[in-house]
């Protein structure tokens, strides 16, 4: 192609981390999806990254719109009109949602405001919520980024990182 | 987090190729969708880094494991097993089943070896199969890169925005 830059990139001190996840998750036998919103497909490309990701990566869904959120997901209707897209019932719904389409034992799910528009005084843009699912438990947590849509969405994927990295070495410390 | 690296990034250089898509797509009521295995998300990350990208883009598909190329986009068995996950008739059948099943007018499928590992005499590391489905038209393409993992995807990426962007403006030339 003769080109001098990377058109999509994954910072190689973020497959240290990603390294450590697959190797947690290959100890316990576990594989995981993402179902992501505003990071649009990073967090599947971060994981996909290191090699022999196949062993614990089998797929993952991009849902980017309300629709798809619901006909991909089975994210009810009703959170989407109540709640909104970004917010905690519908990346909850979205991670049970995932997990139950792909049978993957760990998920995460990512539906933020990454800007430029879009925000609002309840939700600025940086807004982000997150779920994860592990072993049948569901956590969601909310997280606020500075930045343009750029860092926002890289600050989304890294925090996804980090929390599904820490979440893992607590609950299956024994695996390394 | 106070991060000073972006772990995930698609280049600006790039986002003007991504923008003039989103342009063609829109004037012509165009929706795209894609089906990404070797890219893991790539694709998907780098068409949502542009803000208005939900005009054209609702969904995708990370198909990594056979399987899930099976699951998710009905590639049948007989393909996989004969042809391999890499070869002109599953990107084919991959192109076809993200149509199919999202509804998208214009699907991307991306099928190939990033190495390190993988690769045989007749398929070494670094080749990609392409399909492009425009308008119930499948062009299948295929390009072996060089470099290593991160660089083949990458420029697979690069690949798959450079050929949609040339054949959308050959047929709807009309349209800017």
């Amino acid at each position: 192609m003769g080109q001098t830059f990377s058109t999509v990139s994954v910072a190689s001190q973020s497959q240290q981390i990603i390294t450590r996840i697959g190797q947690l998750l290959t100890a316990n036998g576990l594989t995981i999806s993402c179902a992501e919103s505003c990071t649009g497909g990073g967090l599947a490309f971060a994981f996909t990254s290191v090699a022999g990701s196949s062993n614990w990566f089998e797929q993952s869904f991009v849902t980017y719109s309300n629709t798809a959120k619901q006909t991909l997901l089975g994210v009810e209707a009703s959170v989407l009109l109540n709640d909104g897209a970004v917010s905690q019932r519908c990346v909850e719904a979205m991670v049970q949602g995932i997990a139950k389409r792909t049978g993957a034992n760990v998920g995460v799910s990512i539906s933020g405001i990454a800007g430029p528009g879009g925000g609002s005084e309840a939700k600025p843009v940086g807004t982000v919520w997150f779920g994860f699912y592990l072993s049948d438990q569901i956590v969601t947590v909310k997280q606020i980024f500075d930045g343009d849509r750029d860092s926002v969405r890289s600050q989304a994927v890294a925090f996804a990182l980090q929390y599904l990295h820490d979440w893992l070495v607590e609950n299956y410390q024994e695996a390394l």
